[in-house]
């Protein structure tokens, strides 16, 4: 008999692994697809541009259709649904249209995702009430805004990158919207200097801030939204986009004895195998990752390791002998015109993990002084006192700050000694840096007080 | 006595080392230098920009003036030309308005720049034949187009660089520009199918190109600059820029019985102290640098590698222990709306250098294919097959294609398996990159290569 392989989710580690098994294996292998809604590799990371007109049509986000997937072999049911898995039997449980259906695997791949997380308060189950995660999720959201009476104000709970980058895209809709948030500051994985740079920009492009406050409430009226209370403040809202971060979605995994981890995501070995079961996998938004720098397994739910996971998944699957090597905590994003950028530890991790870490600030620009459209931007650097290395770095600014980051995600720095960043060849040239990069001008910084 | 530290050139080495001991040793030491012009610190890689109308002043592009420095505590001696030294009884010959005088050092600095080579053929000292290497240079150029009647075109000869920065900008200043070079493509350091990308949109953007034609003679009518000859072809020219890149201002130090490397650059320790000469230094576009992957000594006159060994130097002045780590061959630059990088060694330098290399290039988007502005860019990766490390890598492309040349400059790639490229957490969100990064996407097929 063929070797069955059955995928269970078709975004982005899913369709990964599919693809890079199917070219592997060849005829080898049934490469089964199973997709509870109608859509397959979509970018869920592109939907606040749609939502806030950047990008034009749902379809754009759509980077591989069912069909065009089929045409290469794989065999894509959407509408499917898995309800159920049992290890021993090898075998999960499908529902769908034509009902349930035991279909046995030798090998499995999980790719189910995540969901945002919804607070336990009042209302959060009204209509007008948004999570983003899926493109149906953006589609309601662009009709609720296409309703009569429009919409004219809206509130964000949570402070996130996505929840950040669809406050942006509401004010662009012309909706008055506020940021509500328990955290001090937006994007609380940043450290408070940071931080209040995002803050500055996010309240220049006219996003209102409430923080220091958690939601008790979406206030409803008539079943439908009309505000968020939050202790004394009560914000009128015609919806509510919830941006607190998204949960592994998982429970059919651990009911069937899986073992999970941190925001319940699966446990998985270096080689995306599920941790004491070799013929199961995952990989994406539902499975954890190792953290380099903890050196212990995170959920840090992003595109890139998604389909990082759903590669080393298929060579696997086909044979080869791929490693996903975990993570160092890096990421990007742009809001309100600023370039947003981390990787590793911040100084207040870095601390909590135990690190003696001395830290510099240092603002710079993004190209030569005199250079047209020179902007400014701000690198922290926190290196380990004792071996001098990169816990990490977040970078806030204009053009060119988030590619910079490259300078230092890649082993470069994490891995690397504040020496040698300093002294590394860098490329310079007017229309990119100054002389010296900003990083660099950091990095000399950070050896003066070590 | 006072240590008396000497220092040879008023620019980016000179005036790091000069600013770096002065802060180090507080009034330990008289830090004087020499320069024989009137402007100190300045950016000779923005005169392009500056010809080209971009940067609007001279001004613009002189970063501190010899008061500022003085204001620092530094002894700036303009119009005072260095033009003998006596290593043995530590002293060098001034030349200046006031006559010659020998000055005795403790610590010598040498920071004389780099000469445009002046290729040996007939005109070449005629009027309007400018080199690109001092402010004067840029301000001759300038009162050249200021001509009456107005020149209409121009020839750089050579394709390095800062000629095809001066094409460009001649182009920008509304001259019929032709770019005249003996090898087959614009930047010879390229490998030819990158090269063939920078080409194409030079005459996309209307400079013409004469490749694989070796300037014969610049021909002069009534002593003024009227064409260059290159075989059978005459080019008509009311100016002409020299292109073919510049050689190290060593005759002193040379006479003095120095030791010099490659282009006649003065060979140096990591320290940056001068080979067999402890109380010698030397920096900038004067001096070798060591190459981590040919390990020996090269001659990459660049601002950035000046401004890090005039800070080791300074550093070192100050009783501290820093080196100078070498270079990769990493350069960018932006001609003509193409951004071009490139770290390492090319496939056939590598092959040159006896590599058994293999190599990918691929089409990649600089963005999320669907966020506004997506534009092209193309990665070669070139890795050696034994080790899987990797020589090098070009990138020609749109937005952001330089700075991405980061994730493969820093000890990164150089010194990083392929393996580890593909794998390594780099930032990813629609507004910078597809969700693989251009560079990992041509790590992947590099890897199926292997």
């Amino acid at each position: 008999m063929r070797r069955r392989i059955l995928i269970v989710g078709g975004d982005a580690a899913g369709m990964s692994a599919a693809s890079t098994a199917r070219r592997g294996l060849g005829d080898a292998a049934d490469v089964i697809v199973f997709e509870r809604g109608t859509v397959t590799s979509y970018s869920a990371c592109g939907i606040p541009y749609w939502v806030g007109g950047e990008v034009a049509d749902r379809d754009d986000l759509v980077v591989r259709t069912p069909d065009e997937h089929r045409a290469n072999g794989i065999d894509v049911r959407t509408r499917h649904e898995v309800v159920a898995m049992d290890a021993v039997a090898k075998r999960v449980l499908v529902r769908s249209p034509a009902g349930e259906e035991w279909e046995a695997y030798d090998d499995l791949v999980l790719a189910t995702g995540a969901e945002p997380i919804r607070p336990d308060i009042p209302g959060v189950d009204a209509g007008s009430v948004f999570g983003v995660q899926s493109l149906d999720d953006g589609a309601r959201v662009l009709h609720a805004l296409g309703d009569v009476p429009a919409p004219t104000c809206a509130v964000v709970i949570g402070s996130g990158y996505i929840g950040l980058e669809m406050a942006e895209a509401l004010v662009r809709r012309g909706l008055r919207t506020t940021v509500v948030d328990r955290a001090d500051q937006p994007m609380r994985t940043l450290d408070p200097e940071m931080g209040e740079l995002v803050a500055r920009a996010m309240t220049a492009t006219g996003i209102r801030l409430l923080m220091g406050h958690a939601v008790d409430e979406i206030v409803t009226r008539d079943g439908r939204v009309a505000g968020v209370r939050a202790g004394a403040h009560e914000i009128p809202a015609d919806l509510v986009v919830l941006g607190l971060g998204v949960r592994a979605r998982s429970d059919v995994a651990r009911s069937a004895g899986l073992p999970t981890g941190p925001a319940d995501a699966i446990l998985t070995e270096p080689s995306q195998r599920v941790t004491g079961h070799p013929h199961v996998w995952a990989g994406g938004d539902c499975a954890s990752s190792r953290h380099r720098l903890f050196d212990r397994p995170v959920h840090i739910p992003l595109g890139t390791h998604a389909n990082k996971q759903g590669w080393v998944i298929g060579r696997n699957l086909a044979g080869h002998d791929a490693e996903f090597d975990g993570v160092v905590g890096t990421a990007i994003t742009r809001i309100c015109s600023r370039e947003i950028a981390r990787t590793g530890l911040g100084e207040a991790d870095a601390r909590d993990e135990g690190h003696d870490v001395v830290a510099a600030v240092v603002e710079g620009a993004t190209r030569a002084g005199y250079y047209p459209g020179v902007g400014s931007l701000t690198v922290k650097l926190v290196a380990d006192r004792a071996d001098r290395r990169g816990p990490g770095a977040p970078i806030v600014g204009g053009e060119g700050a988030a590619l910079r980051l490259h300078t230092l995600a890649p082993g470069g720095w994490t891995g690397k000694t504040v020496d040698d960043l300093v002294m590394c060849d860098l490329a310079y040239a007017p229309p990119f840096s100054p002389v010296w990069d900003p990083v660099q001008t950091a990095g000399r910084v950070l050896l003066g007080r070590m």
